[in-house]
C-alpha cells in the first residue's frame, strides 16, 4: 500500500493503524487549534466548489489515512467556518477542549452502544453519575434522573413527548423569543402550538400565558437565543402548578452558566420544572453532540418511551437502568466520557473560569458599545451574548455585518428586535482572548466606516 | 498541576495538552483493541458498583489527562461489555475502525455544527458526497438525497413525519418482525400504528396489509432484527404505489451488504422506496452514530422540517442546502468526516472484503450447527446473523444462553421465532476471525454438556 508519511499499515490491524497514522492525525489537530486563528472565520467558498472538487464516487481500493489528511488539509479546510476560531462570536459558542477531543477519541474507539444497562454498564452508570455531577454544579437537584441527547432540540422533543404523554394533552405553549425547535417539535408530533408574544425584554408576560387547562407543557427559556433573556420562571411555575401543565426549562445556552453562582439568579424556579435542558457542547467546552437533559418525572419518560421487544429482553431484572426506555434513540454513544473528561479535566474552578472570563470579555464589549453615540446594545446582556447596532438603519446594519463577515477576521450573526435588524455577537470560545474582541470592535468600526 | 506521565500541559493551551497528552489516548485506542480479546466480553459487574466507585461530586480543581486514562483503565473498563470484542456476536455488530476513530477525534477537534449551509459548507457538502457514493456502492439512485441522523430508530421517526405531512394520513403499519423503533415512533408522534403478522420466515404476507387507503407510511424491512428476515418489497411497493402511501425501507443492519453484488437480490425493489436507512455504525466499520437515511422525496422532508427563525436567515440565497431544514434536529456534528475516511481507506474492495469474511464465518457456522443433530438453525440465514437453538427445550435454552455469556468468552443474544426461544450469532466485528466463531461454537457445545 503506498503511503506518503512511510508508514505501512493495514485497516485489518487496528492497533497498528493507529500507531502508524494517529501521531499525524493528532499533530494535524494540534496544529489546527494554533493556526485556526489565522484562517478566515466565515468559510470563503460557494455553493458546490466543494462537491466540484471531490470524485464522483468512492474509490475501488483503500488509500492510505495520509491521502484522508491531506484531502482534509487541501479541499476541505478552504470549505470550513471555524467554530474554534478565536473571533468567532456567531449564534452560540460550540467550544471544545483538549480532554475532551481524546475521551471522543477513546469514545470511538471502545464504540460501544448504551441501549440497556447490560450492553454497557460502565457507560449507562456513567452517564447518570456525570449528569448528577453537573446537576449539582449548575444548582439543580442532584436526585433528578438525567440523560444526554443528541442536541436541545431532540431534549425538547423527548419533554414534549412524555409531557403529552404524562398529561393527555395535546397543546405546546412557547414565547416568539422561543428557540424554534420548541415549535419545530410540536410540528413535528402534530401537537398544537401556540406562540405567546413577549414584553419588551424578550420575555414571556405570565399574564399572556392565558389558561393552561388544556395545555401538555409550556417550554420556558433562560437565555434566549435571540438576545438572551430569561422567562420570569416561578411565576410560569405557578401557572404550571395550577394547572398541571408540564414546564419545560430550556436553558440550551446560559444553563453553563449556573456553575458561577453570580449567575444562579437566573435559575430561579427551576428547581420547579419537570424538564431542565442544557447544552455540555455550547459554553461548557464539551464537543457536539452532548445535550443535558434532566427530569424530576423519569416515570413519565419511562411511560412515554419504554418499549421493550423480545430481543431486547434480559434474563434478569439487572437492567435497572436502561437508558434507551426514557429517550426516543435506541442507540447511544458513549457521550458521557468525553463530559466526564472535561469535568475531571478542568473541576469545577476550570468551568467557572471560562464562563466568568467570557462574560467578562462580553461585559467589556458591551462598555465600549454603549460608550460610542454612533452604536447601541439593544437588549439587557446576561451571559456572553451582545445584541448591537450601529444607530443607522437597518440596511446599514445588513451591509455591516455582511462586510465584518466577508473580511475574515470575525463572524457574527444576527437577530431582529424591536423589529430591527440587530447584530449578536456570543462570546465562550476555547481560543478567545479579550485581544480577539478588541479587534473585533476595530473590525466593526472599520467597517461601519466603509458601508455605503 | 500534578502530572503522572511527566507532561506539564494545561488545559488552556489545547494544541500543546494534545501533543502531551494524545500520544498516550492513542496508545491506550491501540493496546485496547490488541488485548480487547483477552477481557471478558459481556461485563461482569453488578448494577451499582461502577457508581459506587466513582465520587459523588466532579472534582473542584482540574486533574491531569492520565488521571482520566487510569480511571477509564481500573473503574470503567472493567463495567464494559466489549463490543469491539472478536467473539462479541450479540445483537448486531457495531464495527469501529481504525481511519474513523482517527476522522472522528478530527471531528471533535474542528467541532463544527452544520445546521446551514454556511455555518459548515464543506461538512454540509461531504454529507452530500458521501452519502451519494455509498449510494452507488449499495445499488441505491446516486440523485437521492442523503443525510446522516443518530441512529435507525431517528431515521425512522424522521422519514414517518415526512410521510404523515405529505399524505396527511396518521396511520403507521409495520410486521410484528419490524424493529421496535417503527412502533415507537408511531407511539411517540402520536399516531396509529397497525401490526401485521408475518409468515413462517418472518416476512410481511402482503395480502395481510389489506388495505392502505388510511395509511401514511409501511415500514418495510431488509434484514429484521429477531431473524434477518427480507420483506417482499416489490410487492409492497406496488401496494404502497396504488395508495398513494410512503414506503421506507428499514436496512440498518442489512444494507450494508448490498456492496456486494451478490447479496442485491435482498434489495430488490428498494429503488422504489421513498426512504431508505442503511446504518453505517453497524456492519460498515464507523463508529456510532451514523445512520444513513435516503429518499427520493426531499421535498417532503423539507416541507415536515423546515422552520426558520429569524437568526438562522442567511444574507442570500447560499444556503441552497442546510441540513437542518431536513431533519429533526438542528445542530449536526461533523460525523461525515469518519464515514468519508472509511470509504477512503477500505475503498469499495475493502469494504466487500469486510462483508464476505463476516458472512462467510457466519455460514461455516450455520453449516457447524445445521449438522449436529442436537441442534438446529431456526431461520434460513440471509447475511451474517445465525438463529439457532439447541434441540431441547427454552428453559434449556435460556440457561444455555447464560452460561455462554457468563463464560466471558463470547456473547450471544437472544429472540423468539416460532414461539421458540433462539439464540442469536451475528458476525461482522473487526476483530473476528473464523478461530473465534469455532472456539463460540465449542463454548455452546461445552456449555449445553453442563446445563442442568
Amino acid at each position: 500500500m503506498e503511503t506518503l508519511l512511510g508508514v505501512d499499515a493495514e485497516v485489518s490491524d487496528p492497533a497498528g493503524y493507529l500507531r502508524a497514522y494517529g501521531p499525524a492525525a493528532l499533530e494535524w489537530a494540534a496544529s489546527y487549534l494554533e493556526r485556526v486563528g489565522t484562517l478566515p472565520v466565515l468559510a470563503r467558498v460557494q455553493p458546490g466548489e466543494l462537491t466540484a472538487r471531490l470524485p464522483p464516487s468512492a474509490p475501488e481500493q483503500g488509500e492510505t489515512f495520509d491521502a484522508v489528511l491531506r484531502d482534509l488539509e487541501e479541499i476541505l479546510l478552504p470549505g470550513m467556518t471555524h467554530w474554534q476560531h478565536p473571533r468567532y462570536f456567531a449564534y452560540f459558542p460550540s467550544a471544545t477542549s483538549a480532554p475532551a477531543v481524546l475521551a471522543d477519541m477513546l469514545a470511538a474507539t471502545l464504540n460501544n452502544v448504551g441501549f440497556l444497562w447490560r450492553s454497557s454498564p460502565a457507560a449507562t452508570e456513567l452517564e447518570s453519575v456525570v449528569l448528577s455531577w453537573v446537576a449539582q454544579l449548575l444548582g439543580l437537584p442532584n436526585n433528578w434522573h438525567g440523560q444526554i441527547e443528541g442536541g436541545a432540540s431532540m431534549a425538547t422533543m423527548t419533554a414534549t413527548i412524555a409531557a403529552r404523554e404524562s398529561t393527555g394533552r395535546n397543546v405546546l405553549v412557547c414565547s416568539e423569543e422561543a428557540h424554534s425547535s420548541a415549535a419545530k417539535a410540536a410540528r413535528m408530533l402534530g401537537m398544537d402550538s401556540r406562540i405567546v408574544p413577549c414584553d419588551k425584554d424578550g420575555r414571556i408576560p405570565v399574564e399572556a400565558l392565558g389558561s393552561l387547562d388544556d395545555v401538555a407543557v409550556v417550554i420556558t427559556t433562560v437565555g434566549t437565543t435571540g438576545r438572551g433573556a430569561v422567562d420570569p420562571v416561578p411565576a410560569i411555575a405557578d401557572a404550571c402548578q395550577a394547572s398541571g401543565t408540564w414546564m419545560h426549562v430550556d436553558a440550551a445556552y446560559a444553563g453553563a452558566a449556573m456553575v458561577c453562582p453570580e449567575f444562579r439568579w437566573a435559575f430561579d424556579g427551576v428547581r420547579r420544572a419537570d424538564s431542565v435542558v442544557v447544552n455540555a457542547h455550547k459554553w461548557m467546552l464539551t464537543p457536539t453532540e452532548c445535550s443535558l437533559l434532566w427530569t424530576s418525572r423519569p416515570e413519565a419518560f419511562r411511560d412515554a418511551f419504554s418499549l421493550v421487544p423480545e430481543y431486547l429482553r434480559t434474563p434478569s431484572a439487572e437492567d435497572s437502568l436502561s437508558l434507551s426506555e426514557y429517550s426516543p434513540a435506541l442507540g447511544r454513544r458513549f457521550r458521557a466520557l468525553k463530559l466526564w473528561a472535561v469535568l475531571r479535566c478542568y473541576g469545577r474552578e476550570g468551568l467557572q473560569r471560562h464562563i466568568r472570563d467570557s462574560a467578562q470579555m462580553a461585559a467589556e464589549f458591551d462598555s465600549w458599545v454603549t460608550s460610542d453615540p454612533d452604536w447601541e446594545v439593544a437588549s439587557a446582556r446576561h451571559f456572553g451574548l451582545v445584541c448591537l447596532r450601529h444607530v443607522s438603519d437597518d440596511e446599514f446594519n445588513q451591509k455591516l455585518l455582511a462586510r465584518v463577515n466577508a473580511s475574515g477576521e470575525a463572524f457574527l450573526s444576527h437577530t431582529v428586535i424591536d423589529g430591527r435588524f440587530t447584530l449578536r455577537l456570543a462570546t465562550g470560545g476555547l481560543l478567545t482572548t479579550p485581544a480577539d474582541v478588541a479587534q473585533t470592535w476595530d473590525v466593526l468600526r472599520r467597517e461601519a466606516a466603509a458601508v455605503h
